[in-house]
C-alpha cells in the first residue's frame, strides 16, 4: 500500500497564489505568517501527516473499535499515541485565540494542516474536527468562566470535544429533539440519549467536553425551545483539575460502512439525577449557538472530501505507474496502465477534480478570516455573504467528487479494487459519510438555494459573478490555456447567471428545492472552475518567467482538463433547472 | 429490512411492449410462449426469488463464505437449499436448446427472470450466471461428446460452471496468460493458477466445470496462443457417472468489498501430473470460444446492474415512505421524507434510471434472439451489429446507474445509510465489483469506439440512428409528455451523430480511446432516452384508451423525468468529445 505524502507544492500554491496569504496575514494581525513560515509549518504537518498517522490507516479500519463492559472504548493500536503527538505538536492551537493559548493563526493555515490529517487517516481526524468546533461553539456563545476553565485545555488537545445533536427522531429535523435539561442551582441536569456521536468516549484524551442540544422544561416547541449545554465527561474543578465522573456514557457502537477506527457512539445523560451541564448561551438560543461550530465544521467536512480524494488520487497513481498491462496505442510493449488514455483519463479526472475542491474549500475557508479581519463594516458583510454562499458548495461538492476520485481509484485498480487487502477500497467506503454527515447535500442544496442564493435577492451570487467577469476579463490565452477555454468558462458563467435568476423568479417554493442539487452542482463547478482557470493563469505567469517548470506546466495543464473535460457537466444542471420540475413533483406519493 | 418485491408490471411492459415478445416468439419458434404465458413464469420466478432467495441476502453478506483446510467452501446457511429450488424449478434451462434438455425460450425471457435472481442476491446469483456462460461457450464450441456428456447436467443446473481467464499477472490482458495445458491421450494436462475464479469451489452442486484458458507447450506468443479446457471438478464416465476427483482445487478466498456470499477463489490446477482437461473447440482459438460466453455476460452483468438498482430504490422507497423528519413544504406538520422535493428528486432520478437501464438492456437482449432467428441474412448481420453495439452499452451503462443509484439509497436514509444493520449499504458495496468484472467499463468504452462506432464506417451506429429518427417521427405530444420532450431528445440523438463522425474522423488512435468513455456515456444516455421516450409513447397509448391507469401515468412521468432531468448529461459528454484529449494526453507520466 502506498504511504500518504502531502502534496505541498499545491497547498502552498492555493494558499499563495489562490488565497493571497501574504495579504490576508496582513489583514488578520498576521504581519509575521510569512509564506516561508506557513511551508515550514505545512513541511512539519506533512511529516505527522505521513510518518505517524497515515500509517494507522488500514490497520485502524482493520481492528476497529470496541466498547467494553465498563463503556469504555478501545480504540486502534497507535491512535493515542499519534494523539499525543499532535497535541505536543501544538497543531489543535494553530487558529485559536491567544488569550486561551491558541497561536491567532489565520483559519485557513489551519485548514491547511488539517487536509492532511484527513488525508492520513480520516477516522482518526475526526477526534481533532469535532474538538475545533466544540471549541468555536464556547469560544461565540459561553461565558468567560465556561471559557475559562475549558477552553485552554481543548484547545490544546487535551481534552478533546463532541456535538450531540441527533436522537433517534431527530436527525436533519432538529425540532424534534427530545433531551431533557432542568435548572438545579448553577448547572443544569441533562437526561436523555443521543446518537451518532462521533469520538463521543474515548481514551485519546483526559476529558471530553459534550456540547449537547436539550430542552428547558418550558421550552417552546420546535427549534425555538433548544438549549446548548456543556457536559463534560469528567466535572473540572475551579483549580482547573479533574473532578468527579459525570453521569454521561457511551451505550453502544454502531457498525458502519466505513471509518471503522472512528467510534460513533450512542450516547446517554443521566442515569438517575441527571448529568451536570452547564448553559452555553442563553436559553432557548441553542441551535443558534451550534450553527457557529456548524458553519465551520461544514467547511471542515468539505475538506474531508479534498482530503480522501488526494489520498485516493495519489494511491491509485502509484498502482498505475506500476501495474504492467497490455500494450498500449502507440507503445510496442506491455507497459504501465498509466500508458493507457482511459486510465490517464482517469487519473486527470481524479487529480484535476482533487486540486478543483482543494481550490475551492481554502478559498472559502479564506472567507472565514475575513469576515474577523480588520475591514470596513460593509466590505466585513461582503465577505460574510461571500462565506455564506460558499459554505454548502464546499460542504456539497467537494464530497461529491470524494465519491467519484475514490470510486476511480478503485477502478483504476481493476480486480483488485475489489479485495480489501489493496486498501483502496476503505477509502471509498470511508468517504460515503461525507455527503451525509454535518448536514446532508440535500441540506446544503436547501440551504443554498432557499437562503444564500435568495437573500437579498441574490446579491451573494449578483456580486460573485460581478466578481467572476471582471478577474476573466484579465486572463488571456498562454500555452495550454486558450481562448476557447476562457470563452468557454464565461458561457458556464452566465448559465449560473440565468439559473439563479429562474431559481429567484420562480413563482412556488417546492420548484425550488426540487431544482436545488442541480444549482448547488452547477454553481460549485462554476466556482471551482473559475479557481482552476485563475490558478492556470497564474501557474502562466510563472512560465513566462521560466518555461520548464513542471509542477506550473501540471497546473495549467489540470486547469484545461478541468475546463475541456469536467466543467462542460455544468450544461446538464443548466437544462435541468431550465426544464422545471414539474416530472419530479407529479407523482403521487402511493405510485412510486 | 425491506422484502424485495419483484417489479413484474414494469418487466411484462417492457417485454411485450419495448421488446415485442409475441413478435419476437414467433420468429423464434415459441408461438407457443405468449404474453400470459410469459406473465406466469415471470410471476413464479417472483415468488422464488422473494420468498426464498431474497431473505439470503443480508444474512449471506454477514456470514460470508470460508475454506476449510480440506480446500472446501463453506457458503452460507440456506444458499444450497435456495439453489436446489432453483434446480428443481427448472430455471436454469429457460433458453436453451432442447437438444441437451433445455426449454428453448428467448433469451430474453431469461433475461427478465435472471434480473429477479440479481435483484434477491447478487452473490447468490453469480453461481447461475457463470454456469450460463459456461453453457453458452461449450454449447457453442465443444465436440458433440463433451455436449452430450456436460450439459444435460450444466443445463438442469446439478452441476455448475465458471470461468477461468485472469491470471495475477493477466487481467484485462489476456495474452499475458501462463497456465500450461499438455497434450496426453485424448485429453490435456492443466497446470497453473487461476484467480478472481467465481463459485469456482462450493457444494451447491454435484459437479463444477471449469472453463480454463491455457497455452500449448507449442503455442505462439500473445492471445493467438491461447486455447480453452474443459476442467471438470469430478471426472465424467461414459455413463454419466461421477469418477474420479480431478486435481484441481480452491487454494484461498478473497476479502472483499461486496458480494462477501460469492466465493472468489484462487484456483489451482494440477499440482503433481496436472488437471484432466478436454479442448473446447480448436487449439490456439480459445480466446474466441470464451468470446461467446463473455459477450452474453457482458450483458448479463449490465442487467446485475438493473437488478441491484431495483433492488436498492425498492428499499430507498420504502424508508422514504416510512421515516418521519421535518415538515415538507407546502405541508403543515412534520410527514414521511418522500415528501420533501430532494428526497422525490432522489427516488424520481432512481427509479427513471432503473427502467431506463432495464429497457435497454432487455432490448438488447432481444438482438441475441434474433441473430439466431428465421431472418434473412442481411437482417441477422444487422441484428449482429446491433447486438454488438449496444453489449458495450448494457454492461457499461447499467452498471454505472448501479453506482449512482445505490448511492443515492444510501443518501435517501441519511445517517442510517451508513449503518451497515440498515442493509443499504450491501447494495452499494455489492455493486462496486459491477463497473469493473466481465471487462472494466473502461475496457467497454474502448471496445464500443474501437470495434463497434469504427466498423464499416460507423455502419452499426449510423442503422440506429435511422431507427431512432424514424420512430421518434412517429411520436406525439400526449398528457405529461410534451413537443419539448420530443425535440429535446433530438437534440441529443443528433449530438450522437455528431459525436460518432467526430471520432471517426479523428487522425490519431490516442484521442478517441481518451474520449471513449464519454462516448460510451453519451450514447447510452440517448439509446436508454429513447426507449424511455417510446415507452411514455406507448403508455399514452393506453392512457388514451382509459385515463386512470397508474401505472401507465407513473410509466410517462418517470419517462418525462428522464428526458427532464437526466438526459441532459449528454451535453457534457458531448462538449467533452467535441474539447478534444489534448488536455487528458499530453501531461508526461512523470509528472503525475
Amino acid at each position: 500500500m502506498t504511504d500518504y505524502i502531502a502534496p505541498l507544492d499545491d497547498m502552498n500554491f492555493v494558499l499563495n497564489t489562490l488565497v493571497d496569504f501574504e495579504h490576508l496575514a496582513e489583514l488578520t494581525d498576521n504581519t509575521d505568517a510569512s509564506s516561508d513560515l506557513v511551508a515550514a509549518i505545512l513541511e512539519e504537518a506533512g511529516k505527522l501527516s505521513s510518518s505517524v498517522i497515515a500509517p494507522l490507516n488500514r490497520t485502524g479500519d482493520l481492528a476497529g473499535v470496541q466498547l467494553t463492559e465498563q463503556n469504555e472504548v478501545v480504540v486502534p493500536t497507535g491512535f493515542k499515541e499519534a494523539y499525543q503527538a499532535y497535541v505536543e505538536g501544538g497543531w489543535g492551537s494553530l487558529q485559536f485565540n491567544p488569550q486561551y493559548g491558541g497561536q491567532g493563526l489565520p483559519f485557513v493555515l489551519a485548514i491547511a494542516v488539517q487536509e492532511m490529517w484527513h488525508s492520513a487517516n480520516m477516522a482518526w481526524g475526526l477526534c481533532p474536527l469535532l474538538s475545533q468546533g466544540a471549541v468555536e461553539a464556547i469560544a461565540a456563545n459561553a461565558s468567560p468562566v465556561l471559557c475559562e476553565r475549558f477552553l485552554p485545555k481543548m484547545i490544546s488537545g487535551e481534552w478533546s470535544g463532541t456535538m450531540n445533536l441527533t436522537e433517534p427522531q431527530a436527525g436533519s429535523d432538529l425540532a424534534a429533539i427530545n433531551t431533557k435539561a432542568i435548572p438545579e442551582s448553577e448547572h443544569y441536569r441533562i437526561t436523555g440519549q443521543k446518537i451518532f456521536i462521533t469520538w463521543g468516549e474515548h481514551p485519546m484524551a483526559d476529558n471530553i467536553v459534550h456540547l449537547v442540544l436539550a430542552r428547558l422544561p418550558d421550552a417552546p416547541a420546535g427549534v425555538k425551545g433548544i438549549s446548548l449545554f456543556l457536559v463534560p465527561k469528567f466535572l473540572v474543578n475551579a483549580d482547573g483539575s479533574l473532578g468527579a465522573r459525570n453521569a454521561c456514557k457511551a451505550i453502544s457502537l454502531e457498525h458502519k460502512l466505513g471509518i471503522h477506527a472512528s467510534p460513533t457512539c450512542v450516547m446517554s445523560y443521566g442515569d438517575n439525577e441527571g448529568a451536570i451541564g452547564y448553559l452555553v448561551g442563553e436559553e432557548n438560543r441553542g441551535l443558534a449557538c451550534m450553527f457557529t461550530m456548524m458553519n465551520n465544521a461544514r467547511l471542515t467536512v468539505g475538506l474531508q472530501g479534498v482530503s480522501i480524494a488526494e489520498r485516493a488520487y495519489q494511491q491509485a497513481k502509484e498502482y498505475a505507474l506500476e501495474r504492467v498491462q497490455g500494450v498500449a496505442i502507440g507503445r510496442d510493449k506491455a507497459g504501465p496502465i498509466i500508458e493507457h488514455p482511459d486510465v490517464r483519463r482517469m487519473l486527470m479526472t481524479m487529480t484535476s477534480l482533487t486540486q478543483a475542491a482543494r481550490a475551492l474549500a481554502y478559498t472559502a475557508c479564506k472567507e472565514v478570516d475575513l469576515v474577523e479581519a480588520e475591514l470596513p463594516d460593509a466590505e466585513k458583510q461582503r465577505h460574510q455573504r461571500r462565506l455564506g454562499l460558499l459554505t454548502p458548495l464546499v460542504k456539497g461538492w467537494c464530497t461529491e467528487i470524494a465519491q467519484e476520485v475514490t470510486s476511480l481509484a478503485v477502478q483504476v485498480h481493476g480486480g483488485m479494487g475489489f479485495i480489501e487487502e489493496t486498501g483502496i477500497a476503505q477509502h471509498f467506503r470511508d468517504a460515503r459519510i461525507l455527503p451525509i454527515y454535518e448536514g446532508t447535500n440535500g441540506i446544503q442544496a436547501m440551504d443554498l438555494v432557499g437562503r444564500k442564493l435568495s437573500f437579498d435577492q441574490g446579491q451573494a451570487v449578483t456580486e460573485l459573478l460581478e466578481e467572476i467577469d471582471s478577474s476573466i476579463a484579465q486572463i488571456q490565452p498562454y500555452g495550454a490555456l486558450t481562448a476557447g477555454h476562457i470563452q468557454r468558462f464565461s458561457s458556464a458563467a452566465n448559465a449560473l447567471r440565468q439559473a439563479s435568476q429562474t431559481l429567484l423568479n420562480s413563482t412556488d417554493k417546492a420548484t425550488p428545492a426540487a431544482l436545488a442539487f442541480n444549482y448547488l452542482m452547477l454553481s460549485s463547478y462554476v466556482v471551482a472552475g473559475w479557481q482552476m482557470l485563475i490558478a492556470a493563469d497564474k501557474a502562466n505567469n510563472q512560465l513566462k518567467l521560466e518555461a520548464n517548470q513542471p509542477f506550473y506546466q501540471a497546473k495549467v495543464l489540470s486547469g484545461a482538463f478541468f475546463l475541456d473535460q469536467l466543467l462542460p457537466r455544468y450544461h446538464g444542471y443548466f437544462e435541468s433547472i431550465n426544464n422545471g420540475a414539474v416530472s419530479t413533483l407529479e407523482l403521487p406519493i402511493d405510485w412510486f
